[in-house]
């Protein structure tokens, strides 16, 4: 099969010259050193990218070590590798996944919204927007992979994408838990989460921030589908062909005309949701509430 | 039980001079032969009356062979048989089902949309939406009983429905499957869907153009309920019996309430989505996708 | 556990002098008596509130014999102890109960909606508008613990809620079942049903006036759990505990988001809302339907 042959090519890729592995640079691009197939290197220090070409598949693999934080240069670097790939007419699916053991993403970094200014916490924010709008309305074929916790920012991310595999481990918890920080979850976040489970179940999910284990994330329609965790990796790949197997233009239309209207309302007032942003994380209660939880972390790391 | 015997009536009518199965021209009526019971025939050509006045159910059956498709002569017969069944008192139910055997409907007719002029595109799609505005907004109970495949616009005619029954036999299938022929579902097809399922669902059949086996469409919410192939008429009988069993004006108030704005959706812009389908069909790629799609099915006959 | 000692103190108030039980007055309060924990008595001749201070909850039984229908009374006494409940910082939490054996509430009190003029009816409606606004967005957390019957407007109160127990008791039938009595629930009514069950479940539900048994409303998601009679104050004082584990300020935030687009619906045509009330009730056919209706409630009494 095309598809898994075009795997077993990206597992070797890993010891070649242009594997993603060994690229450091933002953005830095080589032509294919072996086989002919135009494979490029894609992906940053804090994105691994490995391209198949001959399956049209990229696999993008969060490494922020240790728990996938979603700082400013990761959701940078993500979005410039998402585009890269999304201009480039080889790759028609990408397989979301994650380099940390343990962890798909932790989710938004909370240095980044903690003893900063309003001004970083403005650009912050666009950037977390800028994710959002970049992966909900993506052209590609987005599969997320997740075998490892999967709450808060990390749990949008799988949100956005076109189905979701969950490895059936007890510590792979998804969900969007921002009430347990004492934050709430943009109105965009609540779109997203509504779209995919409904409202009853989003209104229960968000109030007590629950983080759901792998049977009841299946249960709630918050992932498609649990697998043992050594079978996450070839699910995906098998679901990616089904997915594939669509002609893109009918597909992609029918997913902009689903999502559309989702994405346009946080486009007519995305800069007002930025000042509210930075106006409701910069109160005392909030940056003293964070703090504390940041400080936990800490003792707990220690 | 009145309804019951009301359909042994119906049975014995099909031996009688005003058959449904006699009618040929479209939209003849002839006073009751037989009983009394003020009876009439509706029907043509292509869509077959069968009224059971005791009862206050008519059943109407598509005979378009050999797969039931919508052609533009069907459409406008369709419409002009409900209507009449919609201002005759008689009737307040109506049971939509299938005179060609393994087959509900196997949809828009692709040689309407294929090869014509955009006069004839526009007339066509009018047709299509003036099926489903007649349908969705319906005062009558209507009840889909689906003993064959069921996809496309085939499967669009079952969700307006008020019930689904299905059988259960696995060349069943029923779903929204525009894309495996390259073509997109309208908005209102999916805003349909998306009633009917809800919005992630709705979102992965449609890229996905799934085609659901009795038991998926079960499961998803696409039908509302799966017998044996034997039980699909007598069960939408007894469905029936339980809708009409509810003081009719509160019942289509109440079914106004919930269906009238997503019509209103589309009668906001009724226009505007017959130049879009016009505009979107005459495009030599999609010409070139449905002749060889067209080809393939001439092929598998020969 | 805070939570269940706090219960046992409830317990033991009702022999105390401030017990909720003694007080008949509407809304007067008087200091604690024992314990010095602050507790005071609320609550009116039509509802009960019995207060446990220590754990920051206060379970509201509606008391209006036989069948706690929603009288205009009941209504003004109920939104006046809740907003007690509401601008007291002791309470973050209240269960809805019922003080009459085998029903929850029967729902809006007809001897309201019939024989009696236009102005008594837009007071009337106002109250049932009032009533939801203040529960539906409510920065309480709310948990109806669901004894008996529970249609129509009894059934509206508990879907307001944040969380719905149920006794596993055939009598125990819970559902907007208005068509049966030839009226229409409100668009509101509708509203809050589709974002408890989803659109298609709703528009089933509400045509048919659907009474759902506990093994039925909770697979459709009526409710969010069935345990034995015996145990339904019991888990609901669970389940807030879980609930009051969240901070309030993001869990009102959250609240307030998913919930408040719907509440604008009817603040936007409020007016509107009670003139349609007025004069679909004031119809001669409504009137005698509502006549008959109790006429054969009065037979069965007698």
């Amino acid at each position: 099969m095309a598809l898994a042959s075009g795997m077993r090519l990206s597992a070797r890729a890993l010891l070649r010259p242009w594997s993603p592995l060994r690229g450091k640079a933002l953005g830095c691009t080589e032509p294919a050193a072996g086989g002919g197939n135009g494979a490029r290197r894609f992906g940053s220090q804090r994105v691994l990218v490995e391209p198949d070409p001959a399956a049209g598949v990229a696999v993008m693999k969060f490494k922020n070590p240790p728990v996938n934080s979603l700082s400013l240069e990761l959701l940078t670097e993500f979005v410039i590798s998402l585009e890269k790939l999304e201009n480039d007419k080889t790759f028609r699916g990408v397989i979301l996944s994650s380099d940390c053991p343990g962890v798909f993403s932790a989710g938004l970094d909370l240095t980044e919204m903690c003893g900063r200014n309003p001004a970083h916490y403005a650009e912050y924010w666009k950037a977390v927007q800028e994710l959002w709008l970049r992966l909900y309305l993506s052209n590609l074929v987005l599969i997320a992979a997740i075998s490892g916790a999967c709450p808060a920012g990390g749990c949008l991310i799988s949100l956005t994408c076109d189905y979701r595999v969950l490895a059936d481990n007890p510590k792979c918890l998804i969900g969007l838990n921002e009430t347990l920080l004492g934050i709430i979850a943009p109105f965009w976040f609540r779109d997203t989460l509504v779209n995919t489970i409904g409202h009853r179940a989003a209104e229960r999910a968000l109030q007590l921030g629950l983080l759901f284990p792998p049977a009841e994330a299946l249960q709630v329609g918050m992932v498609d589908q649990v697998v043992p965790e050594d079978q996450v990796q070839s699910t995906a790949l098998s679901v990616m062909a089904q997915w594939m197997a669509i002609p893109d233009h009918a597909r992609q239309l029918t997913k902009n005309m689903m999502r559309k209207p989702t994405v346009d309302r946080l486009l007519k007032q995305r800069d007002t949701d930025i000042q509210n942003f930075v106006s409701f994380i910069s109160r005392d209660s909030i940056q003293k509430s964070l703090q504390m939880y940041l400080e936990k972390l800490k003792q707990k790391k220690g």
